[in-house]
């Protein structure tokens, strides 16, 4: 099957790679759709060490082509969504509610990380039963990929961030991530929402998912515009959608005293 | 001044009363908008024990008329809504997080309860700095007054109910607590609220305030549809405004395995 | 091999079965040490309704004997000690914190309910490698057994009641669970644990895992000897070890406002 | 009366002033203990910026001298204790929870910061309700007096670490604070406290106080033996208790994935 790839850091190009074989409780996916993550453009770049022929992506929907023995939920010919995060559900981590951190420090994630990615005609998933989603069918592949990492991540950060109804949000941040950490919010029943950014078009996409307000970090401090518009209370939430120091830093200071800075990600998006 | 109170269990009836004077923490509110609850009916009934001349009423608003010497947040002629629970805030159980606990079991709940409620012309309100809300130049009276109780308390109930975006919620009765937890699911982002009713009119509002199907018990058991309407799976979240041990328990049968069942209120409403 | 069976309700008694085998996740252990819970003569009596020649037992330690393709953290001559609870880590349930619940309510539970128990030489464990626990080598089999239930939920009843550090703490029942209980309480820094208990050598037995006080419910009701021993407050926790209505009743009322009453367990032991 | 002051940034000495006055809520104290906090020392050196011929100080016991008017709970001659965190538990902060946020960040810190602090021969006490506690006559001043900062704010970091039974600590820094925070572990029932510090002295004491190994981070870096000692683990909590950034992220290095790593104090001890 063909795969893209990072060759080495700084290399990327397409190669054969064999179709790869479930193990008791795995399952392999027939990739429909996939999406491509900053992450994957970072790790390229040498973000997380070096690679070698490494097929990148972290983001697919597909059809299950074979599973395991041991597998019971799923069955070939099911349209499936895979999140992003596939941990080892059994781990002591995940046993102690942090599956993200399975085995390691941020060890479910598995995807171009740790195994092959799934920018190829099949791609491998791990403990299937509980790291696969049924796609409803009235929602196309499309609009299902979606929901891999940038919706699931995005609204997580709106749900952890423990926003009042009526409360005042700002997310750090309009990135593909911090777009649904807006949305999320809405969602939340937030009666103010800041979104934090400067390219004009992520902007007024930003609007367009839920922003009551936009403050352009590139023409002023974020801070001054989030006091100003909470009566120099600051936000009850502040939802930090980049992953770089000084944009914690910003959401730590524009978060009232007692409010909750958050981190819908921790990766450049 | 007039005053509508409950002379002994089961009777009622207007009196004239002193206009009561502010401690130094205190304030007096000239009252401008009231509500009736059901708990004002259960007090007549004897719910809460005997009383003699107890001024009935939680739910009002007013403008401040008198404060006393240390009040610094408020001052008189400021528009405010009071809230049914008027905590003292030092107490230790309010320091620990119950607010309502404070000093006793529901010790928060003060008015037409340990005190003179405010179905009068004037009443008064304890630590006037935290138990006072100015009300928005912009929101008449009529609305704010639904802010003491009914809002306040269906909301938490949402709040608390720890629902999930896109989770399913069942709210037990719809009366004013009910449907205002209602709206409050929709507004936390569920995606199936189902709210149980009876009574035809209600089920109505239920759908207005954002119910997206009804149960109604009186034709059939409400465990049967809400299970389902949810594929056998019972709901992420059950929320209970009615205050029976019957529907306590039916909340606990409807809720998944791992899902929340709570109360939004304690008293029939 | 031999086993030790509830042949029907009221029946019990000894009979041949096969050597069970693992499946690819599983382990086959065999039995070193097992104890009998008063859940087993519950559920012989008729308590989970009828089963036909089930192997009792839910309590055992014992050496891995065989294990499936998939098992990679433990190994046959493995020494080890058998959750009560053996989850389907995957289920959503249990991937929402929940495991207990996996599959159905209390479906973590399934040794002698769902499927054949540990009285028996040989018995079978799902999802071995996170159902497992190896033992040290300074620990015998005898001091093991122990932690598969009376400790593991004692203990945890004590964790979950979330005592302050010099806190009040009240254990209704002072059999296996409650004596655990008590002693989590002493681990956890409680100031005054009060155990509640009628049966002289189980109220010695409290004094000796740590109780201060000791209240006896045969001779006067259970909430004033309490009330009087915390200056009429009530405990900041009660840990219900009994699973009886009533004393699901007594913990809320010896309780202070803002207090936790939770469940160490929910069936007498 | 003669108080202990910072005239300017560098400078202390005594001056004369006039007993303080209570208000309505308000407590006068006679001073009969008082300690000093390394946080007086970081303060004259210019830490919390210019202040002039502020009372320094904010652990003290004493007798209450004069109450307020609307002072309930307390009365001249109680022996008290007064937490160095005297916060108003009406401010929205406090009620959402975070007393100590009340007002301001960390607004709830008044003593010898907003106002005159307790080395005086008498200091104010706001709120004297909510912000003193009688001490009982078996406790003598001379130990009463670090119930104000440093057992509490250790104890808290062990409460708020939520440290399993049995689970593995490493507690950051060994002065005052972090030598109660190992007392505070050792209460809460950890089975492994590694004490962090290069003073032998403290080593000393921490061995005391509860820890059951020493790490000294002069010879070592200290994640390299606190991993050794939990086998490659890192601990279930990390309590710092020192306050410098590189000691924050010393604690998120030694904490397991899914961890704790929390704050005992901020500033150093």
């Amino acid at each position: 099957m063909k795969a893209f790839v990072m060759r080495e850091i700084g290399q990327v190009g397409f190669m054969d790679k064999p179709v790869p074989k479930p193990g008791p409780n795995d399952a392999v996916i027939k990739t429909t759709r996939a999406l491509i993550c900053t992450s994957d453009s970072h790790t390229v770049h040498g973000g997380i060490g070096p690679r070698e022929n490494l097929t990148l992506g972290h983001e697919a929907v597909g059809v299950v082509h074979e599973i395991g023995s041991a597998v019971e939920v799923f069955k070939p010919g099911d349209r499936v969504v895979v999140g992003a995060i596939t941990p080892d559900w059994g781990d002591p981590a995940a046993q102690g509610g942090h599956a993200s951190q399975s085995g390691a420090p941020l060890g479910g994630w598995t995807f171009s990380n740790t195994k092959d990615g799934i920018f190829a005609e099949y791609f491998h998933v791990n403990d299937a039963d509980a790291n696969l989603a049924r796609i409803p069918d009235e929602v196309p592949d499309d609009m299902a990929v979606y929901c891999c990492d940038m919706l699931s991540t995005g609204l997580m950060g709106a749900e952890h961030g423990n926003i009042p109804i009526g409360g005042t949000v700002a997310v750090l941040a309009q990135g593909p991530v911090g777009l649904m950490a807006t949305a999320g919010a809405r969602l939340r029943g937030a009666g103010l929402i800041i979104g934090i950014e400067s390219v004009p078009d992520r902007q007024k996409l930003s609007q367009t998912y839920g922003a009551d307000e936009i403050a352009d970090f590139s023409k002023e401090d974020e801070v001054e515009p989030v006091l100003e518009l909470t009566d120099g209370d600051g936000v009850d939430t502040a939802i930090e959608a980049l992953g770089a120091d000084v944009t914690f830093q910003a959401a730590i200071k524009i978060t009232k005293p007692g409010g909750i800075s958050n981190a819908g990600t921790s990766t450049r998006r």
